[in-house]
């Protein structure tokens, strides 16, 4: 018995915080060369979906035999390339999943955003019913430090993939690489994203000659158009180098260079004192550690009467992010409850006035960037390679699912210091005309 | 010394969480018979208004003589009419200030409401350098439980005082005893009140036909409005006889009482399932430890695809209610942080979808009630007494200023199921008319 099987031990807290170990005992085969399925496998397959809450979804073997879904219509089909991708798969799902797939060793059949989601929400419901042996087996991890010299690597490792690559798939209005907002749900992603820029505009009550910092600029879209639009002055701050060289050629092209200063440096660094606050799709890489850090920022900054806005991926409750994502994608990253996102305007003393939940518009926006990146897709392969091209169509299509899914949300939340009485009574200004450029 | 002087120990946790004890030393003939002020006395006010942040406040003793502040100009008077008030005023200020003024034994030339905001304001920065003793000597208690007897005596000298007391002075539209929504800044008291009720059903996005659970419906204003204007079928909860009559006579009178029943029940004990869940007012005294039962209530009797709206007193982050407030006026209140809300939206794996704050909105309506109390101050005491008006009038003071000065807020919470993707994108559909009826 011990020669024909392997054995992996899982550690982990019982419901009364007591440690534990799990023995998971898988046969030996599986980690040998390839060869037809065992009858064992086809039993973890069904393990596997029964786990997962039993979603529409059917396996395809390397010897191309199916191992379709109990009681339920299979709507999807994953292949799998080889016996080893199912262990990884059975054993790590959260990581595996991504990486087979980048890898190519597991394919899919069907709209890979519409599998994804159709998985987070089996698996969403399912998970209650998991033994504590199999939370601790699939568990995502803590993410990583977000220190200011792990903040410039991980803002590195994904931001400055180069200007040309994200010029290929984002919109060409202002490069806006965060949730745009869908005022009608047909408006095309330049006039979303536009409309965006100029719904958080409003929300800032911007007026001429105010002056406004910015945390985390990316391409400086949104400093520009604050400029161009309100004729204020932005101190636009950022770690990535592509980045600020892509926001200060545009700024003096458009000659908003005297309006708009495009500064290096950390957000925690931002020097000075405005009329306006304002972070877009930063706070879910800033790591809950540093939320106090944010919120004095904030605070040392912010004029009496000025106004804040952050805006960032969120969740439900409080939960880490999805591994493969934290792992390759965005390490560090961990998108804030309002609970915890709350701890930067509670130990501020805030008053927070306005929360808008923009979840589907980001959905929607994920969905028309895996449009134009298909689009562009030989010209991605060209510049990086095959594994690149699917490792961003899993990131891409995953986080679109976990928006329509409900497993990600987008909040913007808008506050001010506690004792500031000079605010306008109701939001109605925001919609007293359409914020997307061609209504207007 | 021993003979001429009062001894009182106050037990408070230092900054390391140990037991500490502060020995105040008070000149006995402070509890002695009324005579000229001592200088102690002249010293202990001075050092009152350093501790509450030097407000432009000065104090005239009951001989005639004043105590001026230092280094400012006194905007506001108090007067004490007998020293032992000084004594209680010392020792326990956010419960003898109410007291006191109650009972006619301090008094105050000027606006009440906005000397009440001065002091808030000044208190509320001068605390962060007060010694651990004074912050222990002068801190509110935790409120109490909601199922003592006292509570219920108390709860019920508030709301069952009677319907004819109440029509004195609250809006005669719909008897609306919550925030009303000036939706612009001149519209009337009964104005704003309907704005409030037609903002709330835009947000929950009624439809005809739709049924409706509410949770503690005072004399069921909301309840009319939404079948009257929307013609949805509503079950409204409250544990108010006095209330619940109005309520049941009012929708008779309209013709509304085939959609709109009104059930003397807890809250708890909602059955049947909604297309829409809401409550304005009740949350602030449902208490924190009830707040996981409200999750699980919503969480029950909300459709999949229905939505939920929670209006509340708030706070900036966690604090105690005020002394006199929840002593006197509403026993067991504590109006929560958004952090503290959202314990009910992230244990229920709800999605927040809108936040609202209302803060001023509260203060505007807190100084219509004034005004129209004032007008009928001689009914009032010919109902009840002097005491009983003067304190009424240290409750809407003070409310209005604890608005004003940010030491309370008011949240409009909206929040759905995690998986509900059938929603409207945007906003802009609750600002396409006027919510106030004149304008409409």
């Amino acid at each position: 018995m011990s020669d024909s099987t392997a054995r992996e031990t899982i550690q982990y807290q019982d419901q009364d915080g007591k440690q534990q170990s799990h023995l998971l005992t898988l046969p030996m085969e599986a980690a040998q060369a390839d060869r037809e399925p065992h009858s064992y496998e086809r039993w973890l397959i069904s393990k596997l979906l029964r786990m997962a809450g039993s979603p529409p979804v059917r396996f395809q073997l390397w010897n191309g035999e199916f191992v379709e879904p109990e009681r339920v219509q299979a709507e999807f089909t994953i292949r799998l390339n080889d016996h080893k991708a199912l262990l990884s798969l059975v054993t790590n799902p959260n990581l595996a999943f991504g990486d087979l797939f980048s890898s190519g060793r597991l394919q899919v059949d069907g709209d890979l955003a519409e599998l994804m989601a159709t998985l987070y929400r089996h698996v969403h419901n399912a998970r209650q019913r998991w033994p504590r042996w199999l939370e601790a087996l699939w568990r995502n991890h803590a993410p990583r430090s977000t220190g200011e010299s792990e903040a410039k690597e991980n803002i590195h490792h994904h931001y400055d993939l180069g200007n040309e690559f994200y010029q290929l798939w984002l919109d060409n209005a202002e490069m806006q690489y965060t949730c745009a907002y869908y005022e009608s749900p047909d408006i095309t992603l330049e006039q979303a994203q536009l409309a965006k820029l100029e719904h958080v505009c409003r929300k800032l009550r911007l007026k001429p000659g105010m002056t406004v910092a910015e945390a985390g600029c990316g391409w400086g879209g949104l400093g520009r158009y604050m400029a161009r639009e309100y004729g204020v002055k932005v101190h636009a701050y950022n770690i990535s180098k592509e980045q600020l060289a892509y926001a200060r050629a545009e700024a003096k092209r458009q000659n908003l260079d005297h309006l708009v200063e495009y500064i290096e440096d950390d957000y925690r660094n931002i020097a000075g004192r405005y009329d306006a606050f304002v972070s877009i799709g930063m706070l879910e890489h800033v790591g809950k550690e540093n939320f106090p850090a944010m919120s004095e920022l904030i605070r040392r900054v912010l004029k009496p009467n000025g106004l804040a806005l952050l805006h960032s991926i969120g969740r439900n409750r409080p939960m880490l992010m999805n591994a493969w994502i934290e792992k390759r994608i965005f390490p560090g990253a961990y998108p804030p409850s309002i609970s915890e996102f709350m701890s930067i305007c509670e130990n501020g003393e805030f008053s927070v006035l306005d929360v808008e939940n923009l979840r589907l518009h980001y959905a929607q926006t994920l969905t028309h960037w895996m449009e134009r990146f298909q689009d562009h897709r030989q010209q991605v392969i060209d510049m990086y390679d095959e594994h690149f091209a699917r490792a961003w169509e899993m990131y891409l299509a995953g986080s679109t699912a976990a928006f329509r899914a409900g497993s990600l949300q987008l909040f913007q939340v808008v506050f001010t210091h506690g004792a500031n009485n000079d605010l306008p009574q109701n939001r109605r200004d925001l919609y007293e005309s359409p914020a997307a450029p061609e209504a207007r």
